[in-house]
């Protein structure tokens, strides 16, 4: 099923780095469900939207965050006089919540305007704890399966989604480094690695002088992006600094040749697809023991404006009872959700918003000042991937739309 | 003296929307008299311009609040070393506050900058508790009386000025709305009216098919703007709402048909005219009384900056003695002036907040992302109106002018 | 060896405006020797630049506290792995604090990049207790001694740095009152001025008609700039006020005819060279005395960015002996540090940052609101003079370079 990759991925020039907003017309994690209670309005920005959702019979639906007559935000003060309808404080003008037709204005219920005018509605898909919304044009909107991890929506898949946290820095820089080679760097120290004694290299190496052959690349029916396989490139263990006639050769805490006990990563794969998602996995493993993870890791960077996106988090297991998925709800919520965020994603974030000020400069986002070689192939094959796949790069509401791919 | 308007205003396009920082060449209201006490220094930011403020001899003085030398602001540290002068704390140049001419520099006592300089200075009025303050370069001034409310200035009119906030939102936002039909949507549950058991329509309806005809146009000598009449227009008093097979009817808290004792508002009329200047009446009946009220209702939205206004409120009354006027001021300052901003103007001014938002959208000033209807004759009437006759847009101080109407 | 100046200096139009950011290719002082303790890592930005420092073996140096990678800050959480190096806790890139060069790379050691790309290294100079460095691309750098005040480098000068303080203004703000005729009308009322009972003018008028006639330009080696004699003005020490039939003449604290025993100031000079470079003295006489003070006053105004610049301010005395400079160290620490800073140049801050806002209009900084004349014929020498021995114009990180002169 793996076919080898020799060559990077054609680029088109520009759709990549003028997404700042992110991509256009692909689903995208909003909130979890507990987050939206039923008769529940909530709001959200979102690839530089406002959005308000509201939970009806069950189901959540959303709407444009801004009354079509005059442009108040619903949010502000909002007024539900039946359960289908949102009603704009200010006038009164009355929204069907399910897909935003103008219904009802109090001073001329026959105006022309009802039915004929209409919020923007989204598209919402509720599955596995989690809203999902769609940000684009197109109708219908493609299927959800093509825009989550692979295996996600599986129906076996138990899903327990346990983080959602506001980032300052641009989508693109955690999408960059989402399951990226040399940025285990950063996790060098980290509780999860200690309590796993994860054989955690500093940095991997390519195992072929073609840097790009050990991805595999998704362009098929399905989710968009590629693999990266852990076992496919050479772990570096040692860092040998020599400077000025001195020398200081770093050794990871937790080595696989003089900690035979420490945990296998060798069937470990992270997959990066659009619009911005990740799977780490299998996960989870039970510390001193030789037997691989049966978690998945499901992440997500959500674009929120130009500097900020929302950084989300979920894990998931295959059961084949209730009681089995009981009981990873009750491993995942009082054991990893804390290892796992508090003791290493934490470190993804710091280093994330620690590059946000570089992405300020001019000219960053365009990769002028960026210094990249061989052992960035991970970040340019996603950039190319994102660049051919997307389906629209965001624009501002109220900018004049440029071309879309 | 009322004459029918068939027509819309003839429309400038541009001025209104321009108008972000206000019309130039307009008398304001700066501070209440109460404010600047004798010698006492004040500031304000008014249409964007830092003004100085200073009373000598019981009357107030205004000028441009940065010295021409290099630029210092005097209020950072105001020095007056004789009572009609302001000096610059930094290096000396000391002007007259009565007219802005240079009158002194330390070093320098017969430099030809002394009475060759002046900063600018502002004509001001002080009139009915208020200081006005003319903003543009017309000299000698149109009369305050073309700028402020018809019979605010005369001389049996008591007034009591009483609130003054500043408002996060742009000056035409709530000019928009001064007393628009269909924005007494928000008042419904105000203090005010369930204090008068006011039947206050959700929205009104235009009598007529041309929905400008109610409209009593002032294009003559005096205030420019026009009158909209509660009498002329039909209340909708319920409000129905169908949508995917639920209904709800609203119904006002109080009914004239149902509810006989509540109060008549036949007679009262809403006048908008230029620059910012709404009144409101008559006003302030007694609860359960069939008596008209005896007050007028004053208010002003005054631009500070692009995003903010000062919203300020006065009421007046007609008085024949020195008694009747400090029973209407007791009256005012003990029960209107609570009832009035906390429990009715409060809700105008979450009104313009929430619509700040969409304001700040690129274009939207320009209203193409409006959908307004007949229903906005009230809206499009005061735009037209305010375009045909403001006296010049406002410009960010230090930028070039464009042509000015 | 003083010659006399009888033109205003010829002008490059534009140099001196466009300096918003300040002048590059000169040295400034960054921060004390005591603030970089061995090993200690420290951040400054300065001229717009994100400045990383680090003391190795007693001797600072200084990279951009930026990633050549991909941007990460390395102030963020710095690493050094060994004394000589700085290593980006994102990917492990490892540099030489002292040159730059990127020396290790975790997962490539035979990198092409290694040996090829270096951060800019910044040269650092220690000396008097203060840390300068060359912001700048001229390599090798001019001297140091070009860039300080005139004999601030002597051996013999005992140099004691006492305040360091961010102040909400441009540097230039600062640089054209640095020590400026006129605004000692500032300092009237200061603690200082008490002190000493100091004849201090309220301005000081040009004996000749010719206000250029008094400044000594040094264009020669060494610092370029301009000395200003106290003693070639003539002091005002009355300023009297007229307006409208009012009159009041203000008198300085101090005379030196009607106050005998107060403070001579006829051998005080001002010394404004560039970068941005003052010194004062003799200063620091004892009170009540007729001794012309032993000590040096400097202090400069470094830009931080357009807004704002570091005040930084020292001491200087020539000593003889070890015991002398101690006395001298302990005399500036425990008395003139307080009186200085608290009891005088506390007033030119808030004069600094009253203008500010006038700055921050368009225009302003090009001098076309201002309105200079004879008696500024200070600051337009120093303008000038500043506009012609420059050697760059600092631009904005990540913009294309205009053509400097």
């Amino acid at each position: 099923m793996r076919k080898s990759n020799k060559k990077p991925v054609e680029i088109k020039p520009g759709a990549y780095e003028d997404a700042i907003l992110g991509f256009r017309n692909h689903w995208y994690p909003a909130l979890f469900s507990a987050d939206v209670r039923e008769t529940e309005v909530k709001t959200l920005k979102i690839l530089g939207e406002d959005v308000l959702l509201k939970r009806v019979d069950g189901q959540v639906y959303a709407v444009r965050d801004e009354c079509l007559h005059r442009g108040f935000k619903f949010s502000t003060k909002p007024e539900c006089f039946t359960k289908n309808t949102i009603t704009c404080w200010f006038h009164g003008f009355t929204y069907n919540i399910k897909n935003g037709d103008l219904v009802a204005i109090p001073s001329d219920p026959d105006s022309k305007l009802i039915g004929n005018r209409k919020l923007h509605s989204y598209p919402i898909q509720e599955t596995k704890g989690m809203l999902f919304i769609f940000i684009g044009d197109m109708s219908p909107p493609p299927p959800l399966l093509d825009d989550v991890q692979f295996g996600f929506l599986d129906e076996d898949n138990h899903v327990v989604p346990f983080h959602s946290e506001e980032v300052h820095s641009n989508w693109r820089i955690a999408a960059d480094s989402a399951s990226e080679f040399n940025h285990t760097f950063i996790h060098k120290e980290d509780e999860l690695v200690k309590y796993w004694k994860q054989p955690l290299p500093f940095a991997e190496k390519p195992k072929s002088d073609n840097p790009y052959e050990g991805f595999i690349l998704h362009e098929g029916p399905g989710p968009k992006g590629f693999t990266d396989a852990f076992s496919d490139v050479i772990p570096v263990f040692e860092f040998k600094i020599e400077c000025d006639g001195e020398t200081n050769t770093l050794r990871s805490a937790f080595n696989p040749q003089t900690d035979p006990g420490s945990m296998p990563l060798q069937d470990v794969e992270g997959i990066l697809t659009l619009p911005c998602t990740l799977r780490i996995g299998p996960w989870g493993a039970e510390p001193e023991s030789d037997i691989t993870g049966s978690y998945m890791h499901y992440e997500w960077y959500v674009p929120i404006d130009e500097t900020h996106h929302r950084y989300i988090i979920a894990w998931g297991k295959k059961v084949s009872s209730e009681d089995e998925a009981l009981k990873a709800e009750h491993d995942i919520r009082t054991r990893w959700s804390y290892l796992e965020y508090e003791g290493f994603n934490k470190s993804d974030i710091l280093a994330n918003e620690g590059s946000q000020a570089a992405y300020d400069e001019p000219g960053y986002a365009y990769g002028e000042k960026e210094n990249l070689s061989r052992i960035d192939a991970y970040v340019l094959t996603w950039r190319r991937m994102a660049a051919k796949h997307n389906r629209g790069v965001q624009i501002r509401y109220g900018k004049k739309k440029k071309s879309q791919p």
